[in-house]
């Protein structure tokens, strides 16, 4: 079932090592069918190396497996929690990517310095707050995916609009309209992060890029006046 | 027409992802044919993979499209502005290079601390303002070129002696007597950028290097008393 | 003899070029036959492209040379030391890799940030001291391995829950059930310490993860209770 | 002429890219020929691509070119005055490799921070002041080594125990008993000032490494009492 999905979701994943943003099995991809209401993930700590489309895993909605030899990777909930709220969503990625990780280890937002960010992202990356010792002796991945959410709605920040969260003293979860363009977002905030810090560095009382230029560059990527590519 | 700058230019363009200066497809080369007053671009949007020396975009100095199936980079404004006013220039680039691009959203010039920089760069590497909201709502782009030429003007600095500039929150333009030229300045800026950065994590008060070294490292490699290389 | 383990340590040797955590011969890797209670080592100086499997050194636990046509490694004795002390050791590893080795300059342990370090490593990466000038003018690689052995003793650490150290002013060490997890472990203390050091540039007043999303991570993959992962 | 001679200078030039130590044509390496009195360098300015053993350039300690079709780079002179002070070094390298370039942008020494440092050189890399107005505008490579040799002499040093320099505002110089170890010193500096400039990061107040330890390695490696390796 869903094999033009899994081989999607296969391709999605083989890209984390390619484009430098894992290291070992530290990352997953998923892609989603909203019409089935399924989703299919990669399975878990399975090395890369010697993944193949058929080991990825079907789950629906309610986090039972659909189809597959494999358990599904340990972050499942996560991703489930994110489609069940934003069905508009196609893929998820999960990554340890180093230089947002070091971000989200440091517990901030990245501010938009620039028009690489802005681009992508309409305003800051959010930084999602720790989770309570509740919530991670609890359902630890689930309880992530709704601090996600949470940041989100209490932020009032549109997913569509910033496709991608740091997870404080965690990683990072980027998402897009499929598996492919999730990725795609993935190393979007990994450059992203690996320039803020230089900027930092640099000078460190850099401020924000002025809204106007944010404004500019998001929306000439995106919305019904986007004019950048060929369509 | 032009087959042979679409040549040079499709070339210099793949030149970007080899030398890391580009992710995804976030910078563009172009050439000018002074004598024909029009310059070739690359389209917009396009991955660099599929790229073909045909696929490159004809513009001329009104900005009509020449010749091409594409639409031209979105950036093609700014290099027109520049080839109207520095016509002696032949080839432009755009990129967002992570060193340098760190210095561009810290809004800074990058000084000269050293003969790597002044072998190709007569003092710092200037910061053009970031441009204002009208400038912003209006013609973006080549606004952008005017900002760029206005701190060349303003600052008395010759295009030739300083082939390069970075845009406050955006990246870098660099340029040169061709579009091989320009690609080779936009190597050695991210070069020089990344040593800067790391100059001053070693030694904040770093100091620029004394002029006495910077003229000579310069005119070692430009003008009449050249005597770098085998020319 | 030990044709099986000599394998396996000459292909973990292997992967410390291809892992980027070595440059020249500055590293080496040893397995340990418990039941024979003999270590095979990597020769010493011998440059990597030359290696061959034949090549290993086989070692007692007396320190004498049980078969091989070269000298082992010259940092030898710190790897019996370990296995001594701690004979459920499979391997060990050392390597001057640049990112963890910074830290160990600064003299500094590697504190916990995030769930990359607490899955592999249950509380900071130890820095041990400094040895004196007697301990570094007498046996100097047996009394880097005893003071590695007091670090662990001292601070009362199992070396189970936390497979590395960093030898001040030197490099590391790492191990594991076998000389393939052993650089398995070195990867994630170089992955670490280079994300720790960027957390610092970015927020100065970074403090470790708290201590319930340290235990989350490390018990999701270790003890009894683990469920990452297919087992 | 000096055909094997010229064989070992074109390779250890061609290991200078391989190693990441420069970018396009910025560095050189030559060797010396002590019985002859000759020594073989890099012509100025060539493409690595393009080069071949043929190309390379035979001059004598007077400056003058003994064979070769090119010009001789143009820190021929720095050199010369190098091997004319110390004819036992066998070969010389110059780079504008990035992570020690930056610590010669800083105007500072590499202090020694730890074992990687020690094991190859015997305290600080250090780093030669400025030239004055006069030696910049009289004979430049001339005076660079004139500079670099005033800096051994006024330090005592011995450039056998410390195998190269940075020149303040510049790069650096390597070298050794021949153009293949000057090659493999121009590696262990970069290296060392990676760490060095990251060690500086994460402890702002580190140390040298004690002299205790400094001279532990150093010796281990070099002097009658060397024990590593297979000799």
């Amino acid at each position: 079932m869903l094999e033009e999905l899994k081989m999607a979701v296969y391709e999605a994943n083989m890209e984390l090592p390619k484009r430098n943003l894992i290291t070992f099995t530290w990352g997953n991809v998923s892609g989603f069918d909203k019409d089935k209401g399924l989703f299919v993930i990669k399975p878990s700590g399975v090395e890369y190396d010697l993944l193949s489309p058929d080991d990825m895993v079907v789950m629906d909605l309610d986090g039972n497996k659909a189809e597959g030899k494999y358990k599904p990777s340990s972050d499942t909930p996560t991703h489930l929690e994110l489609y069940k709220k934003y069905p508009y969503l196609g893929g998820v990625v999960h990554t340890h990517s180093k230089e947002a990780t070091a971000w989200a280890q440091a517990g901030m937002d990245i501010s938009c310095y620039g028009t690489t960010h802005a681009d992508y992202f309409y305003g800051p990356i959010p930084c999602a707050r720790a989770l309570t010792t509740e919530e991670i002796q609890g359902e630890y991945e689930k309880n992530t995916g709704l601090v996600i959410i949470e940041t989100f709605e209490g932020r009032n920040i549109n997913p569509l609009y910033t496709p991608g969260v740091l997870c404080t003293n965690h990683g990072v979860f980027t998402w897009g309209k499929d598996a492919h363009e999730a990725v795609h977002n993935a190393v979007v905030v990994e450059e992203v992060a690996y320039m803020a810090t230089r900027s930092r560095i640099i000078n460190p009382a850099v401020v924000p890029a002025p809204q106007n230029i944010q404004d500019k560059h998001f929306f000439r990527k995106h919305g019904e006046n986007a004019y950048y590519g060929q369509n």
